[in-house]
Order: structure tokens, then C-alpha cells, then sequence
């Protein structure tokens, strides 16, 4: 059981959490359908990046302990939340901390099953996002990529560099940290600031 | 073939008519898209089913039968649509008989792939309700899962009970019908008694 | 490299710059937003059929020239989108060429993992469609299926006429190349004189 094992757990945690939060403002929050949110927030972008790469089994239908900290996840937001909705600034950072995490899982999991750069940097940003967007699109949200700008901008900088990072021989666990470190202080910085990606159409 | 194949075929055909029924309240109602809608309703939930359990080939790619039932479905709301909407009673219980044999379809399919219990009731609760929920994304409605609370609920009790039943030694067959009564049971009397589940934030 | 490759990737181009462009009435239209629409309609539809397929890896993961594609669709959007926008005729004449060719190939490839006709025809149109059809979701639109009737339904009855053509021993590159122009046709007759799929409830 290294560190990066515990992060994802603790990630996926935290994810958890902000899935069953994420129902408050529907008019059905009955227990099922904020464990199904909850559900699908934790392991959508993982499970689709896992699709894609036909790598089987999907890392929750042969670990049971990821259920386990999703089923953690919804007990904490029923039993805390109204301490967890007073801790808005926390919950953010622990977001944050979350893609931050599951960016980097995506990308080295995708280079270690031989892709190409280029679809490592997909794969990390489907990891922490994907989870969202399908939470999103299946309560009649606009997507979350399309609502917070540096959002997904933010884990694709950090994936990049990663892969920057490793390309010139810096040692695993370093390139890890420092580009996670990218990905906290990008999303802290553009909430703080307001910062947005440059439009599209001009 | 067997009793469960036939009963599978029918809960097929039973799943088709209810989708192409769902497309009556939408704009555009033609051929293709009441067709499309049926089609998505029938093998949503298997195929997601397969699909995170890596399980190929997909049931109704390897067995044109399945795909022969929902083109009969079809066909069938096609010819009989204003008798069926006026047997709504029955639709309803076509629909509950439907989902509490896909619950244990895929329950039992799962553990059969050798997964634990805990994914084997995700597997069939899953298997019974996403074609629903695909439906419903995909014609912009609140999907199923969030409106009919005890719904979902009743697939995974359903689904916990064969769990229990199979691991006391009860024979497999016995399970299934007992477990599948339990579903429908609790359906009919939770339409009837509008029961709902709790609700998550107090 | 032989002429059906080359077609793929300039559909795959086509593709992107019209997904790009499908952000253009969304509020928030930056370049992570139009870059990620771009990518989903491009390769949604191949995605979603060697999935359902099981076949794997898929095209995009394994040939980075789509990646590149898509690019290059993106960056031609941005640098030219008002003239794109005003040659809306010739974009509709790209979007109808890439669902014709994407749903021959479509259809070829299922044929070639030797499923059984049925299927063929089902994966040929979801490779033409289901690209759209996510971006669709995605963006809370109702799906295109549903929008334009004469769509899917073009697709449908060209991958008809592949299988027929196939089954009667025409050679292939003519019936890809006749049964393109079938689809073809009927999409720019069905525009024209606004043909639409008749109603399924009467």
C-alpha cells in the first residue's frame, strides 16, 4: 500500500462526497439518487478512461475498497452536511486535490499501457473531468467543462507538465508532485482571480 | 432453450414497447426516432452491464434474436399504440416484470464472471434501469432513476435478497423466482402507497 | 496509404470544424469548450462502435493522425470561422459527405468482425450519428436524430444498400462509392425539398 494507492482512495473520497453534495438543489434528493450521483461522480472518468483503453478489470469492479470509500463518502455528506456545505472552501480545495490527483493517475496509467504523449494528456484530463460531465449531464446540467473555464484547462497544463517532466528524466515521484502542485495553484489562482480561458470566437 | 432466454426475450419485447411509447410526448415522433428510442431502452442496460465487465461480445451483437424482439416491439406499438396507451395499468406491470428479471439477469451474470457481490447488485441494478436512464438523457428528460423513487430501490433490494438466498445454499432457481417477486411486489405496492425513498439532506 | 484512409481522415477534419462551430450559440465558448465538442463529435461515433464491438485499441488511440486531424479542425475553425460561418451551404455538403463515408466505413468494419448483417447496419449509423449525438447531450441540445428527420435515416438506407449491393457480388470500392452517393442524395433532397420521416404515431 504506497502513498499514490491511499491518494486515489482518499480521491475518490472526496469525489464521493462532492457527487452526493451536488443533488442538494434538485427537488428529488432522496437516498438512492444521491448515492447513484455520488456513485457516478467517483468513478465515471476513471471507468471511461479504462473503456477507451480496453484495460479490464475496471479498477472498482476488481478493488473493493473504492466502493468502500464511496459508500464512506455518502455516509459523511449524510451524517456532516451541513457542516460539509459551511466548509464550501475546503470542499473546493479537496476537489481541487482530487483532479489534481486523478489527472496524474490517468496520464501515467495511460503511458503505462504504451499510448502515445498525446493520449496520455486525453486520458488524465477524461480521469478527473469525465466523473463530472456525465454527473452533469444526467441531472440536465451544463456540463461542468463548460462551465468553469480553467477547469479542465487546468488538468491538461498539468498533464503536460508531467509529460514535460518525465520526457527529461526527472524522477517519478517528483515530476508527480511538482506538476500536481501546477494543477492546485492554476485552479486556486483562477478562482481567485477569475481567471478564463481566451474565447473561442472573437 | 430455456424458461429465463424466453423470459429474457420477452422483458426485450416488453422494454421496446415502453420505449417507443416514451417518444409520444416529444416534437418529432417519427419512425427513426420512436425506433432509435425503443432500440436504446431495450439493450442500454445490458450493454453498459457488458461493457464494464469487459464481457464480449455484447448479448443482442452475438444473438439476433433481441434485436428481432425489439423490431416485433416496434411493431407492435405501431399497430396497437392507442390499445396500449389505454392498458397503461398493464404497461406499468410489463415494465416492473421487466426490470425485476434484467435485475437478476444481470445480478446472476455478473457473478458468474466471478466479481463480488457488492459489483454483482451494482451489475443488476444497472442492467435494469441505465436503457431508462440513456433514454431519458437522451431526450432530455429527468432520468427515471431521479423521478420514480422506488424504482432503483426495488431492483437493488430485489437483487440483495438473491444475493442472500443463493449464499444460504437456496437453489438457483427458487432465488430467482422469489427474489424476482420481491421486486415486483415491492413496485406494485410503492406505486399504489406513493412510497418513496427517505430523503438525504434533512 | 489508399484512398479510403484518406477519406476517413478528411471526414474526421469535416467533423471537428462543425463540432467546433457547434459551440458558437453556447454562452460560454472558450477554447478548452470548442476544442473538447470538437474532439467528442469527431471521434464519438467510431468510439462508441468499437466499444460495442469490444474492438480494440481504438482507431484514435492507435493512429495518431486523427488526433492530428481534429487539430488542425480546431485551429482552422478558429482562424476562419466567419467564412466558414457564411459558407454554411459548403459545410452542410462536409457534414453530409463525412456521415456518408463514416457510415460506410462503419458498416465495413462491423462487417469485417464478422457480425451478422443486422449489426452492420446499426454500427454503420452509429458511427455517422452517435458523434453528434453525444455532443448533443452535452450541450443540452435535443440529440440530431431527433432534429432532422431525413439524418440517420439517410444513413440507414445506405448501409441498406452496401449490404444489398455486397450480397449481389458488386465489387467493393463500387458499392462504397455508390451507395456514399446514395446517402448523399437523399440528405441534400431531403434538405431541399424538406422530406421528413413519416410521423409513428398517427
Amino acid at each position: 500500500m504506497n502513498i499514490q494507492y491511499i491518494l486515489e482512495i482518499v480521491g475518490t473520497f472526496a469525489f464521493a462526497i462532492s457527487g452526493a453534495l451536488a443533488v442538494k438543489d434538485q427537488k428529488h434528493q432522496d437516498w438512492f439518487g444521491a448515492s447513484f450521483t455520488a456513485f457516478i461522480s467517483s468513478i465515471g472518468g476513471g471507468t471511461l478512461r479504462d473503456v477507451l483503453l480496453g484495460s479490464y478489470p475496471l479498477v472498482w469492479i476488481s478493488d473493493i475498497t473504492i466502493i468502500h470509500a464511496i459508500m464512506l463518502g455518502i455516509l459523511a455528506t449524510f451524517i456532516f452536511y451541513k457542516f460539509l456545505l459551511r466548509l464550501r472552501k475546503t470542499l473546493f480545495l479537496f476537489d481541487t486535490f482530487g483532479i489534481a490527483l486523478f489527472t496524474l493517475v490517468g496520464t501515467e496509467k495511460a503511458l503505462n499501457l504504451g499510448v502515445r504523449p498525446e493520449i496520455a494528456v486525453i486520458m488524465g484530463v477524461f480521469t478527473a473531468t469525465m466523473g463530472g460531465v456525465i454527473r452533469d449531464v444526467m441531472t440536465n446540467e451544463i456540463p461542468i467543462i463548460y462551465r468553469k473555464e480553467v477547469y479542465a484547462t487546468a488538468c491538461f497544463t498539468g498533464a503536460c507538465v508531467y509529460l514535460i517532466l518525465d520526457s527529461i528524466g526527472i524522477e517519478r515521484n517528483t515530476a508527480f508532485i511538482t506538476s500536481a502542485i501546477v494543477i492546485i495553484v492554476i485552479r486556486i489562482l483562477a478562482v481567485r482571480y477569475q481567471w478564463s480561458v481566451p474565447r473561442f470566437f472573437r
